[in-house]
């Protein structure tokens, strides 16, 4: 069975994808490492030790790129959080997780039996995390058990806002608590280095950020805490018990591989990135539209609210679909269908034509559906 | 950063990778789905739920050919027992496992925190499993804490035995006891119904068996667990918390749809795979080797005694490695490299005139290397 991609060559605005699309490299790599457990050709035991194809240099240099000792690959941001609470994880373990977090933080903390406090935003218009409540949040968390680690979204998925991390990190250490820092949506877009910002923990992922095919992660730490979250096995000696073993044993770690270089490249032009978002921010805005999240906005993950394409949606036939299928018929990719009260895009790595593409594609269906016009 | 696969073009005997070999329409799904998180084009939240590209339906004939009520697509068998394992642990729960079990079985049971009960094999030359010593070790599980699962290896990766499913799920049920069958090395090659084998989980490796990238791999399971392994989060009501809400959200799910078809057809003629591995077993016993294992032989993952190849390590330089260098010159992939006492290999869809050439290479180096002709 064959199934063709229906957007293939469409814009693609979407914010779970503009970061993972791959290199040319990577598509050769897909190619020569595609068979199931090539990776595993010249395996001595461990899948972060394997020398050809050159994984554990790789895993080096991951790890500085990181600022960490050490690094990992696993299967995405989620299981690297996941490994890490599950290590964690005590009778009465609590979380403290700032309320814009991705909901695989919550998943993770519930699968590893801890209980969450959250911390909560400025709610609207720009839902930013407001540091200092951490420390009632880990007071809240100590009255609830024992506080085990504080997650902080760097930036969450929702408003691409990007707390100030080394505020969170001071608060937490003072009181003990360690610090992960989820980079689903930084760690390959943006520099990201876990020593300079004081935190105990990165998570990136290579299918949203470090153009690689799905599913693919990466996980910073110290030495403090390797012999922890890495414990091998009683039983197994070269097997890390939190890996079972071997994390990413196929293609997606090659794909990985292979964008490294263009992705620690593409970190350093991140603030042409930021100039593009801000630019498209005052685009849209000017069609009536309104970002949400902090402003100036200072990533590529935009969500801004549009009253007037709701507007519209309420008296057409097909309600809410009416948007996904005028972007479609436009070959514009990554607005969820059925959405209009507030829609999500990003502009990362979409060239200035193309956004301007998108721009006056809404121009376009605004003035289609407006109250003269109307359909 | 692109890395050549050394061994590409190599007959391949490698019982990790003869099962993984892409088709070709796996081959084209992953340039089409290659770009990170492309399979969630039209996600509404699930997964298993996606309708474009096909994943809920080719989860649901999944199931149908699994003979379970519902499947689950994991990161691989390891990840499936895992998440059965974490599902059902608690507080001094046992696993009780048969001794020809994979590493991962062990490491998994140790990071949900549950002891191992072994069911020991009757050791050379067969290492066959004794069904009814199952019974003694759940009656020692019971005397070292709840026995919460019992895990049967069908086939093991070190023998290739298939043991009796049947009386071993007999003996685990009248005891209270379920019963997951690690088939990472039989689903996808051959038939495997857990409804027909009365099993209550069966877990299969995308990579290892079906002509998939890594890492993937399948879950099947019935109605009565669902509802405690695939517990849904409460505060996300359509994310599943053991899979942190989706499991593998890229592109080598998509090869394992592209080669289901295949996957269904090939496990039809699996008599002629068991065939041809007993004929080549005939053949190179007829060099002086001794097939370990179950004997008439029903897989072919075929392990040897190889006294001879370990007689010549001995007295040449290279050591062990002499026989992966001679292997290698003759462009044959997939024996350990270093291992000359015994040596590991799988003819599974190897073709007949390959194996005669791996018959008449092992022919050449006994004979280059025998103690008059020695180099």
């Amino acid at each position: 069975m064959f199934v063709e991609r229906k957007v293939k060559d469409f814009i693609n605005i979407d914010p779970l994808q503009t970061g993972g699309r791959l290199t040319e490299d990577a598509k050769r790599m897909l190619l020569e490492w595609g068979d199931g457990y090539s990776v595993c050709d010249f395996c001595t035991g461990d899948l972060h030790a394997i020398k050809n194809p050159p994984i554990a240099d790789f895993v080096e240099e991951l790890a500085n790129f990181l600022g960490c000792d050490i690094a990992r690959v696993t299967h995405g941001a989620r299981e690297g959080k996941f490994m890490v609470m599950h290590s964690l994880a005590k009778k009465d373990g609590v979380v403290v997780v700032d309320s814009n977090a991705h909901y695989t933080t919550y998943v993770s903390a519930e699968r590893a039996g801890l209980k969450v406090v959250e911390v909560e935003n400025t709610g609207y218009p720009e839902y930013k995390v407001v540091e200092e409540r951490f420390e009632d949040a880990i007071r809240e968390g100590k009255r609830r058990g024992e506080v085990v680690l504080a997650v902080l979204t760097y930036p969450d998925g929702n408003y691409g806002n990007l707390p100030n991390v080394k505020a969170v990190v001071e608060i937490c250490h003072d009181r003990g608590v360690s610090v992960l820092l989820n980079c689903a949506y930084s760690v390959g877009r943006m520099k990201v280095k876990a020593d300079e910002l004081g935190v105990d923990f990165v998570v990136g992922s290579g299918h949203k950020s470090m153009a690689s095919s799905g599913p693919v992660g990466v996980l910073g730490l110290f030495e403090d805490y390797a012999k922890l979250v890495l414990r091998r096995s009683e039983r197994f000696k070269n097997k890390e018990v939190e890996l079972l073993g071997c994390s990413v044993r196929g293609v997606p770690l090659m794909t990985l591989m292979a964008s490294f270089d263009h992705v620690r490249e593409r970190v350093k032009v991140w603030d042409e990135e930021v100039k593009k978002a801000n630019w498209f921010v005052k685009e849209f805005e000017s069609l009536g539209f309104e970002l949400l999240g902090e402003k100036p906005h200072r990533h590529d993950l935009l969500h801004f609210k549009t009253d007037k394409l709701y507007e519209i949606s309420k008296r057409v036939k097909r309600g809410g679909y009416f948007l996904y299928d005028e972007l479609k018929k436009r070959r514009i990719h990554g607005v969820k269908p059925g959405r209009t009260k507030s829609i999500k895009l990003s502009t990362y790595m979409v060239p200035r034509d193309d956004l301007k593409k998108v721009l006056e594609a809404f121009e376009e269906i605004l003035e289609k559906y407006s109250a003269k016009g109307s359909p």
